[in-house]
């Protein structure tokens, strides 16, 4: 069985290969004939008659004989390849120690291909030191014959045979049971898993795919049946409680909404390089985009039987997530967001077209458009509507703001609101910090969203540290005026000023309210190092 | 009598520029001489000693027998200048037949100035093939003298004899009739009326008294008769419109709300400061709350037949004010804020209890809540629904923010969108600039207030220019969740720190989306001068 695993790639690499035009073997065979002496075993699968008769005969005689064949070919054709295991693959992941990566069981150093990379040489380096499937996943366009010729012309070697299983994680861990996560994601925390997508990769797509969403947990991963979970929806004092499943939720009207959900602590790095705050080393990924689809929570509370108030309350969230003393993640939002239907607000059981995946909540989380991701209740357990905010430890004694003269000695958390709607915010993606462009033109990327549905009118970009702006283009869906709940895509191509060996470039954003970003960190320091928003800031050299 | 009409604006014009100084008339003399070989009447009257001596011996000898000199002067100087007919100055209204005007006896072709016109080509554009007079009588800032030297190089002419008289437009001042002010008020420009209330007054008190409220006319104030008022409320298709009497008016349910009004403008001389910019030198103080009572818009508007739609629609307000083509001031809001009762909108009859003065719209006003001043139209005339918002000068053409990159050359209008909610606002009111405080304990005082609702949250104070900070005691009325419509008075009372002999003074607020002020006035200045709402400074001396 094991052998079946090793072998079911390299016989999918040979079907490949048989379609691709011969030119592109030759080059891929002259070049292993000359500069890789283990002759891969890509190579033996060139399009040639043999091979071909060879396919023919498998489907007549049958898949096992096959396999068992190609595996003694393989064997006999690479002349006892190197084997490596993952440990050493992964200590290859810079162009110090060279860049290795794996595809099924063979062992790639493709330290020669990096600047070749037509996706740009960050974009591989993501992948340094590991495999190239989860990557390959994201974007299909690998997936071609003569993607897999260029990358045998650098094979190495193979994985040694315990590597080639996937890895296992430790079963007495209680976060053993959590779900296996792209390996392109930074993580800031293995338990509870904190990780977000690399900034390349970030505006690579409007709608960020659901295995690099940027992932903020705050207790290990339930693992929840469909078939079993309930929603306990508290109803107003004199009427009953719904116990809803999923189906139940199903029946209520599925809306659907392209939401950005950002994390307060996104950036709280640049915090941390003015002064220590405490949380989590959040980059500028720390927010990402998808179209949720679920039941809208005005729906279910009225469903409940639950309506607006004069007076003011709040509709409180507790997820099914939980510590070892049993207390479950719990936030609130203000009834009167949750009521309006205009604030479309959901119990989404949907993302990106999908079951939502186990680390976004699976099956059912909160989506509160425009609002701090924090109040995102995942794994949703129970609803009630109280007269007063959670009391929740993540809604009041966390996730607020306060004046930089605030330390851990002095803090009054009743003295803040709980953050709700968070301030325009923008990023640069690309190039990123300390990277060398080249002169003549530059390109910057990044995004831009604000909080409360309002939308981004304009992204100024500075090349010279904020001395002077020029406007940067948006992309991305057009936003509905007031329900701008997504993000902003933009980019600015501009020329490098001549004789300039270094760029400070910088972006602000303004939205339509006119609210700008801060110029710097320091005045909006706070010890939780949230709502980092000041303008974001990129150092790059110029090749003379 | 008709010669006494035609020379008087070049005595006026003597008079005033001996008072230029010299460096100014000598350019203006010199570009005449090079560019214009007509010698201009304007260029005789430079400030030297001939035509001084001539000024004190016209005093002596009576007015009649100057005007004859001069008369006779300007002929002689002009060595028959080229006369042209009224009629024929019409025909030159259009860039293909050029553009001309006259001023007095005089003609010029302003072809060339058209683009260079500071308050827009297409205010200039309003006098082309006519006299301006009646322009100048509504904009006062040209009755300058080097606005005249510039109008000199570019004389064509003079009007025949026949045309000399006043063309059929009232050339008495259209301002005549505005109301009486109170002295307190800081005048800003006097024709159309704007000015704003000293600092050290406008936080005395939570309400701002009426006479002192800022006041921002765009054109003369109408002095309306409330028997015979009536507001034009449009209809939707197949609908009867409404014409409401005051007594109409009053029949629908009074609301009242607490709001601040903020003119866009407030706080444009800190960028001045920074680069020139087009509009009213507004200080800290256009900006006042008062307490406002009035129908509700969406009663109103609910009682013509019109609900909300589906698809954006802007409720567009009209002005009884107009400039001498006729046109009104003009404003739109979306529909969906008008038709929001929890949004608040009032066709305000009251304001603290009193009819609204003249000044603020008598006998109603628009009030929104949150939203910008240029909306709050005054003098309300009429309210329609419309798919667009207001083709108005002021809802396209002004009021608008850009890039510090754009300027008159570059600026699309179109590109932005026209300012509704404003962004968080903050200034110190006391002590002021440049005042000396004593030693020991200093009280700081101000105001801070955000557009939309958003509900001001801290403030943070630094007496080190922006090192340290503190948190500023907030006063005045609480705020309602969503609805803090306005502002919050602040204080601090803070040691001097020992030693110090001077103090830089900062604020800055955020607002309950975690906005702030940006730091600094050059990356947020704009062609226009709005939105000026950097951190507020202010420098102080100590008393040793």
């Amino acid at each position: 069985m094991l052998l079946h695993r090793a072998v079911i790639p390299c016989l999918r690499q040979a079907c490949r290969l048989q379609s691709v035009p011969s030119r592109l073997c030759i080059r891929a065979c002259s070049t292993n004939d000359s500069l890789q002496p283990q002759c891969p075993s890509l190579a033996f699968s060139g399009a040639n008659s043999s091979t071909r008769g060879w396919r023919v005969m498998g489907t007549l005689l049958g898949l096992g004989a096959v396999l068992a064949y190609h595996d003694h070919r393989c064997r006999a054709a690479e002349k006892s390849p190197h084997i490596y295991t993952r440990e050493e693959v992964k200590s290859h992941s810079s162009l110090e120690t060279r860049i290795w990566v794996t595809l099924g069981c063979e062992v790639f150093d493709v330290t020669e291909f990096v600047d070749l990379h037509p996706g740009g040489p960050s974009k591989l380096m993501l992948a340094a030191g590991g495999p190239l499937e989860p990557f390959w996943a994201l974007y299909a366009v690998h997936d071609q014959a003569h993607v897999r010729e260029i990358l045998a012309q650098y094979k190495v070697g193979e994985l040694s045979s315990e590597d080639k299983a996937p890895s296992t994680l430790k079963t007495s861990d209680p976060y053993a049971d959590d779900p296996v996560r792209h390996p392109a994601l930074k993580v800031n925390s293995q338990r509870p898993f904190n990780a977000e997508p690399p900034p390349e990769l970030l505006t690579e797509n409007y709608i960020t795919p659901n295995p690099i969403f940027f992932t903020r947990n705050h207790l290990p991963v339930p693992n929840l049946e469909p078939e079993t979970y309930r929603l306990h929806v508290v109803g107003p004092p004199g009427c009953q409680s719904l116990s809803l499943s999923l189906d139940d939720l199903y029946q209520f009207p599925k809306h659907e909404v392209t939401v950005t959900l950002q994390c307060a602590g996104n950036r709280r790095s640049e915090m941390t390089q003015f002064k220590e705050v405490k949380g989590l080393e959040w980059n500028a990924g720390a927010i990402s985009t998808a179209r949720w689809a679920g039941a809208r929570l005005c729906d279910v509370l009225a469903k409940a039987g639950h309506q607006l108030r004069e007076t003011e309350a709040h509709v409180c969230f507790e997820g099914l997530d939980s510590d070892p003393t049993g207390t479950a993640y719990g936030a609130s939002i203000p009834l009167a967001r949750a009521m309006d239907p205009e604030a479309e607000v959901l119990l989404a059981y949907e993302m990106n077209g999908q079951p939502l995946p186990r680390d976004h909540g699976f099956p059912v989380r909160v989506v509160v458009p425009g609002v701090v991701g924090a109040r995102h209740v995942k794994w949703l357990g129970k609803v009630s509507v109280e007269p007063e905010e959670s009391y929740s430890h993540w809604q009041r004694r966390d996730y607020k703001g306060f004046s930089p003269s605030v330390d851990w000695d002095t803090v009054d958390f009743d003295s803040a609101p709980s953050i709700q709607e968070l301030p325009v915010q923008s990023a640069i993606t690309e190039p990123k910090d300390g990277e060398t462009v080249q002169s003549g033109e530059v390109t910057i990327k990044g995004y831009a969203w604000s909080g409360g549905g309002r939308a981004i009118v304009r992204v100024d970009v500075s090349l010279d540290g904020g001395l002077t702006w020029q406007v940067a283009e948006l992309n991305g869906e057009e936003q509905r005026p007031r329900k701008a709940w997504a993000w902003r895509l933009w980019q600015l191509q501009a020329p490098v000023p001549a004789g300039k060996k270094e760029l400070n470039i910088v972006c602000k954003a303004v939205d339509d309210s006119y609210n700008v970003q801060p110029d710097s960190v320091a005045p909006i320091w706070n010890l939780r190092g949230v709502l980092s928003n000041a303008w974001h800031r990129v150092h790059v050299r110029v090749t003379p």
